[in-house]
């Protein structure tokens, strides 16, 4: 499995996924501006990925010869950067503001010790990151268990976050387990994430999968070759609003259309309880030339232009549940039911 | 405008268009096989256009060196040929079995005059191809007076036919009457005739136009944005079920969930009385590079495979109506109703 990350004395090593899985190459990121940049240009992507990565671009931002007042300040500086490198995914925020309100980053009291604390609070939060996601996997096999045709969208396995993902974890976990489904992948447009990474840690993993263009879900839905769509998500508003990668939405109208649940995996820190609902929701536009071009090369007629936003808004009504890291969620009285006792180490800022 | 094709002394030229936008270049096609080739590979395709292109290739299966016998025999082998080149546009075997079945054809005496009768059968379907499109803009046109937005998938203008098009030439008359509808086209993965060609053809045109992603329609449709879905069509049964390029059926879903008409523009010619519903319909699959590469580039892992339909079937009941050359079409009582009273030249091979 290719680490997404890597922690280093002199800053943030990140695989860079807009190579893939032509080039595996890596680039050291040595400042929160360079952590925002990549981010920016999906070179780390994935919702709880990006989370993590800000984490350790915060702690990039102190530099021990600076004295804590100036430290202190640069640091608040990256965290509005970083903030906002991109909009949609709420996870990005949730770990920037986790991490500025760590009481042991609060109460530095040189600047070295801010460092560390930074650098602590960003390692505890990858560490959660893998367990969630191991939670999640297990929760979702033990749901899915005997489906026999699996599509999922765009690409959150292990290259999404820095544990073994969400909705690719869950295929994964139910292939460990012997169970073998048919695995379809989206392939994604406009940046090919299933085709290009989905389709990549699968092949790697062993297990069989087709990849297919976005406009044949539908189609694949009704040959009766799928029970169950799951995707991931970059930000659940309080009514069960998904936003996520463009073409959910359409995914999830046609599996609705099919009768075929449609799930979405997610750990809790991409539930936005200050959202009511997806209205709310940022949704990123991103350059037209992801969509008019191709590795650098020009598909559309000159002079035209396209519409590019890189995320949608699912209903919660079209969510058959929500398996995150504490169980397998659902909507009732038009909010996300989170169970009552809750155990696990970020009980506190559980939306 | 392009020319599509240009019947020759020596052969049919065509416009190749998997060339475009990037490069406008013609083939000289001097025989049936490489008619055939060509329909094959996309360079020629819509299903009015490769139906026109198929009656030239018989004619170009008569030698007038040859023996009357000779000649039929291989004019009925190219008949088989060009018929197998691609499975769905019914269009294509309706022009061959036509042209065979044309009395000048059927009762030539001497090599030579049933060359011409072939041409001069060949000519006049390319002709009615033209003048069914003038039709079916106007149709289109005075329908759809009025809307704000439109959305279109694939490519249905003047490079899909040899007249001004089907779906696209409507939108094109909505502008040249003065309506400025904002105008919408699907990318359509995995060859990108929207990007490539619909695009291509409305920046020529001059008219104003975003492409997007496939995966984009459904949260276009959500945002209001389109009044009017349109289409064209491959094949049409008796029940009004469309076979159309991948990705119409769930465009024809995300439609219908946000109550925005879904039309089809198509001539009497894709209508397929022979067939009662969508499921007979032949489904092309096409080669899994198709989808694994993206611009003559590999784009997925190594060892990936692909699902590669390249049409979808889209119930009858999702269709508000039928654009075709004798007016607006409906379903009723579970089949297409066409008016009683007909005219034009193709009155006897109307379903």
């Amino acid at each position: 499995m290719l680490k997404v990350m890597d922690y280093e004395p002199t800053g943030l090593r990140i695989l860079d996924q807009t190579l893939l899985p032509g080039r595996t190459q890596t680039v050291l990121l040595s400042s929160p501006a360079d952590v925002a940049r990549a981010i920016s240009r999906l070179a780390v992507r994935g919702a709880p990925a990006i989370g993590v990565a800000a984490a350790y671009g915060l702690a990039l931002a102190v530099d021990p010869r600076h004295s804590l007042r100036v430290a202190q300040r640069r640091l608040l500086a990256a965290a509005h950067l970083l903030k906002a490198a991109r909009p949609t995914a709420v996870n990005l925020a949730w770990a920037v503001d986790r991490l500025m309100a760590e009481p042991s980053v609060q109460s530095a009291t040189d600047t070295l010790a801010l460092r560390r604390a930074l650098e602590r609070a960003a390692a505890a939060m990858e560490a959660d990151d893998r367990r969630f996601g191991e939670a999640m996997a297990a929760h979702g096999a033990d749901l899915l268990t005997g489906v026999r045709g699996i599509l999922t969208h765009c690409n959150t396995g292990a290259l999404a976050t820095t544990g073994p993902g969400t909705a690719l974890a869950v295929i994964m976990e139910l292939w460990r387990r012997g169970e073998r489904p048919a695995v379809y992948a989206d392939e994604t447009r406009p940046l090919l994430q299933g085709a290009r990474l989905t389709s990549f840690e699968l092949t790697e993993a062993g297990i069989a999968h087709q990849v297919l263009v976005d406009g044949a879900a539908a189609w694949l839905l009704a040959q009766g070759a799928v029970d169950a769509v799951i995707v991931g998500a970059d930000r659940i508003c309080k009514n069960g609003d998904v936003a996520n990668k463009i073409g959910t939405y359409g995914l999830a109208l046609s599996a609705r259309a099919h009768h075929v649940p449609f799930y979405v995996a997610a750990p809790s820190s991409t539930f936005d309880a200050s959202l009511a609902d997806g209205n709310l929701i940022p949704i990123e536009q991103r350059d037209q030339n992801e969509v008019l071009s191709f590795a650098g090369r020009r598909v559309a007629a000159s002079g035209a232009s396209a519409w590019n936003p890189a995320f949608d808004v699912t209903p919660g009504a079209f969510v058959a549940g929500y398996i995150t890291e504490v169980g397998v969620l659902h909507v009732e009285n038009g909010m996300v039911q989170w169970p009552q006792t809750r155990t696990g180490p970020r009980e506190a800022t559980q939306p």
